[in-house]
């Protein structure tokens, strides 16, 4: 009996290190990573296709018009979207997808399938965040004290969110997302043939 | 801050091994388990006070009447029940709690604490359970094939439990049910103040 895999939406401040997170998870288990679409410029290392597909706000909003995204928001004056088709596809062959998304999308994204997982990565402390925006050297002063004022906000989510992981340090941060992981495959939701698997009659 | 311990509920089929788990869960990590009242006769091995409170059915009934039990239910002919102060207690003082009881009494339980964690333990198959049954050589035949019925029967409950763990080996299926306590110490619903930690105001 092939199980649907797990739909895993990572939330967190900018600072909290899911970037990083996912790429462990990636390496550690058997997951695919949803690639957005978005409309911000790359960043030096970012290449299209892998990162971001990096697309111009018309051509962004031609993909919302023909309805070819999954979710998508404007943040920081930039639109970020997850192409839906991907995603479906890899769930029903059983493949666990992970979407690493901000607030409004993964919300939007529980709507559509409320079994997704959503779990919002949080740094240790607020005096932590600020460090660790302030050492990544890529943001101005007032940018960082924005995403700072942001990350605050984003907290008042945490509650429609279904864990919350601390990234304290990212190895640790990375075995309670499998924790969850293995957890969620144990749900009696998940396990709805258990009796007949039981019975030996499948 | 003092987080509430969890209230874990494992109920299964005899045969399940659920005793044996729970004696490794209690040896491996911070659980205390609560002693249900019987009036069932105590087997070779147990003792009064440490495996069951073993009553009369004439107390059994006194301690329902003045609700002193949390749940309670016949079995096989015979009453289990639930002592509450000793549970409440526990988990007021942040210590987790292991209740080892059958299903109607479980879903009582999930019914008063909705934040109890449900877990269904179940052998790997039907052979298996026969077989656990006939080595363990304290039930004839005839007994032995009502609670493979009994078992079968129970299954249909799964679906109003939380989780469903499958008893391969007895550290495998303790290992996932550290897991699952690990997965729901990082629910959102047991981590209210998460906001007020980050901030450093608790």
């Amino acid at each position: 009996m092939k199980k649907q895999g797990l739909l895993l939406i990572i939330s967190g401040p900018s600072g909290s290190g899911k970037g990083t997170i996912v790429e462990q998870l990636k390496a550690k288990d058997d997951f695919s990573l949803s690639i957005s679409a978005t409309t911000r410029s790359p960043r030096e290392y970012e290449e299209d296709g892998v990162h971001y597909f990096f697309r111009t706000r018309e051509e962004f909003e031609r993909m919302i018009e023909n309805q070819e995204l999954l979710e998508w928001a404007e943040f920081c004056g930039n639109c970020y979207g997850t192409p839906r088709t991907y995603v479906t596809d890899q769930m029903q062959k059983g493949q666990n997808v992970i979407l690493e998304i901000e607030v409004q999308g993964a919300l939007q994204v529980k709507k559509l399938y409320p079994d997704g997982v959503l779990i919002f990565l949080v740094p240790p402390n607020l005096e932590e965040l600020g460090r660790r925006l302030t050492k990544r050297g890529t943001e101005d002063k007032e940018t960082i004290n924005r995403r700072i004022h942001r990350a605050l906000e984003e907290m008042e989510f945490v509650p429609q969110y279904d864990y919350v992981v601390v990234n304290d340090t990212i190895e640790q941060a990375t075995e309670d997302i499998l924790t969850i992981v293995r957890a969620e495959s144990m749900k009696c939701s998940r396990n709805k043939e258990i009796k007949k698997v039981f019975k030996g009659e499948i």
